[in-house]
């Protein structure tokens, strides 16, 4: 049982902290919204007037903000939590967010004598609900070791990726390859169809081929091949093409950044953003294989 | 037990040969090279002078030939093989070839009264030998049922894709998107790589998140991530790059014909192709993993 | 003053022969469309009942027709022309056809004895009908020198590209060159619009400097910049996008036969593709601009 | 006559201030290497001990440095030459750098109330040697009016491209345009040699045709077709193409950022990327021609 600061209580955050709390956890919470805070206080968490408030005498600090730019601001400057920290507690940064922002808070939290570690997920809304996320870990293996048991907490599979920053990357490596993924397998069906083959056969001819993986597998984006997955409910729910998108933007920086050539990455990336302008950002992701339709 | 022209011997052919001939069939055979037929004679199968010779009074044709042009040599034209058909032999022809020749022999063959079936097949040399190719059939379901017996002797997985054509079209999917995985899959690990990550982890990382694939998972191109794969052996052995290219070219021709955008089909087409003028082509195609290499 | 053949009347062929006519030249035509025969017919040129009746006695044969199997089904087989036209007709074929059966045909003539010279166009209707067009010829220098003149009295430009096929080559490479610039410039311009730049200065801007090009200082894509384009025209007139990418399909063949890597033309032809699988293929190509916007 | 703070005296620096000097204006001169302060001393220039000291008293502030993390680092922060320069003075940044360190910039200033304009130069070395270079000016129209005479003194035309930024954005539109005509131009050319036509004779057909560009005319990418050209000079000197790298960087930043699809420039900057990576980085920017190459 820790002491835990929860900040950031979106979609993603609050029902992470719900999983917490039902594990026997104490929490503190904040965001700037009030709704999330309401509901987790009734059923044990204290809400705190601010964030510099929520870190005191905790053992654990965990953030869940959706850009660089938030988690800049929450732990940098002149009134960052950095500065407010105690160095006992464990910084653990589960947002997805750039490796160059990751690396920056990193170091800078080293050179307060305070350990901040990457963990960014992947599971979604639902994985985040039913405590089956999958986290990615960037840290030292002693520190890794300090924090697992918690995240089973939240989820299932928890990966050591690395040192610090390795979270984040292993995370962008995984998303750009499931953007390609799903962009590749969209325009094979397609090619497929206009050519007069069945999606359904064309489906189960190549998952048991060379060419199987996990988005022809379980989450196919050609309707009615696959019962129980977005594309055969009209591209709703599962995971918005534009939150695809961000992620590729984060994997094109780190392409960038370190000079690796990532040319199908890149090309995807075009396609999700192109897309998008036209309209169907808010949509799950497979509806990329609409892209490449003749009609 | 049937009795079987099977025509083109090279390193696919003769052991598809050989298998039916362990399985009790009559063999004709044909070919322009010398030493595959004297090793087939010596377990039994006759030597024919030509091919026109090889079709007489057999049940079955299989052809197995390198490329398009040499299966229309072999049975249009004046000296054509559908010439000389009988109607009652039903003709397979197991070439990998481009979808408008294989639609194109079908309607001939059609024309003549003669039942023609495209069944390419995948698997390589090794698939070849054991008996474990997988066949993708284009043909009515009646020809189908007439042919699905026979193909098991000599493969494990036999597909109807559809209607004529639809075995090449069927294979031109999976390879395309196969060879998509493989640079897609090969530029991730290296980001990951000169981003500081080990690619055995990242690998294993991958596998159980949602950018898993075949290429991933049992082919992994990045040296000593598994066990007996090419990349582990130097690069050696595999489906050489090659072959590759020469089967996202058909994907491309049939994507040209059908006006489909395979935006990432097409950049892939150029990796492969710009690697092998690079004097790559010879090495199993998961050498495109150097392509992304930063030394 | 030559007797000529001439084949294939349509938006093109139709103001060629009229130019023709009217340097005084003798003509014989040919068409399946009746409106075109009767208007030529009325400034002097004769009917023919077939092409093969056409092709007597002239000193040349001039086809402006749609695509490759045209050409072929003209030119080849038990009734096709090359069977009938005297070796001392000189065959120039005008239309942009793939280089693999322009060097077919060449191949058939040469057999005959018959000399036949490739001469695609680039200019457009307008061209056409002002005599302006360019000739991109493909044959021996010997045959050029004799065609030359006669091209003059169609166009502006007649250049010899090289022996046979290299005309075709010629105009596959410039147009595929012509696809990647317009995409290029396209998306250049809408990444300076995306962030507040007038397009009208970028233009001028870029006119100026090293990114100076066809597309952006007589073709510009963005409305309003140029008057008298068709971008300044609800994209009306010029030269459709679907005829580009029947360009940028022929130039693909050329480099999947030739084993080039040309990956900017694969993706321009992939975005082409794509648009006039969303109903932008009739408009001017220059419409590929709205690809790259925003809203 | 001006009184100005000249900090950054590279290989484009150190000859600006010399055209300054020439002009008649009076020069604080800043740099971290001795070298070019002792040239530009002997010709009357006055060496400052920091750059803090060189901002006094002066009417502009000219700086001309590698990258956006040096120039926030001159600027910015605590010890940064905002806090220093008076509102009388101008500040012209002439580096190349990411537009959004630029905005970021502007707005610094403008918080401080001093006028801060960003001025990128194209026109390599030998531009601004001969006082040649071409400047791109983000800022607002009467700012513009402030600077255009001080900038003719270094350049030849000095374009007004927009509000503070747009002149790096002018920069990055053009340069990213220029990498993909350089790149098409490249395969271009490689598709017709691979096809047997001489590069040369093609250059000329296209330079006269609808893919006339910059390139092709003025720095042409195969050897031998141009004279004093890289490409004829085993790709020495010229610009280098990390150079180029870096410049298709900022423009992919400005597209991730801006959400704008550029699909040509990101395959561009791929090509660029691994080719660098395979060695190419310090020749001239033209040697991607060889990328393209068949041996």
């Amino acid at each position: 049982m820790a002491k835990i600061a929860f900040i950031g209580l979106g979609n993603m955050g609050e029902p992470m902290a719900v999983n917490l709390i039902k594990a026997g956890h104490i929490l503190n919470i904040f965001d700037l919204v009030d709704a999330p805070l309401k509901r987790l206080e009734k059923i044990g968490a204290s809400i705190c007037l601010n964030a510099k408030q929520s870190v005191e005498n905790v053992d654990f600090v965990i953030s869940m903000l959706p850009a660089g730019k938030h988690v800049e601001g929450l732990y940098l400057g002149e009134e960052g939590l950095l500065n407010y920290i105690s160095k006992e507690t464990l910084v653990i940064d589960c947002s997805t967010i750039d490796v160059s922002t990751t690396k920056k808070l990193s170091f800078e939290a080293i050179n307060k004598g305070i350990s901040m570690l990457d963990a960014p997920v992947s599971g979604g809304v639902n994985g985040a609900i039913a405590g089956t996320l999958s986290f990615m870990v960037g840290s030292s293996k002693e520190m890794f070791t300090l924090v697992e048991t918690l995240l089973q907490d939240m989820g299932q599979n928890i990966f050591h990726a690395g040192n610090a920053g390795s979270g984040q990357m292993a995370k962008a490596c995984n998303n750009m390859l499931l953007g390609i993924l799903m962009a590749g397998t969209s325009e094979a069906l397609q090619l497929g169809i206009a050519n007069g083959l069945d999606p359904k056969v064309l489906s189960e001819i190549m998952i048991k081929s060379s060419s199987r993986n996990w988005t022809l597998e379980v989450y196919n984006p050609c309707p009615d091949v696959l019962e129980n997955v977005p594309s055969s409910n009209n591209y709703e729910g599962g995971f918005a093409l534009d939150l695809m998108l961000k992620d590729m933007n984060l994997a094109m920086k780190a392409s960038i950044e370190s000079n690796s050539p990532t040319p199908l990455g890149a090309i995807s990336r075009n396609l999700y953003s192109q897309y998008s302008n036209e309209g169907n950002g808010g949509k799950d992701f497979s509806n990329i294989f609409n892209l490449f339709s003749q009609n």
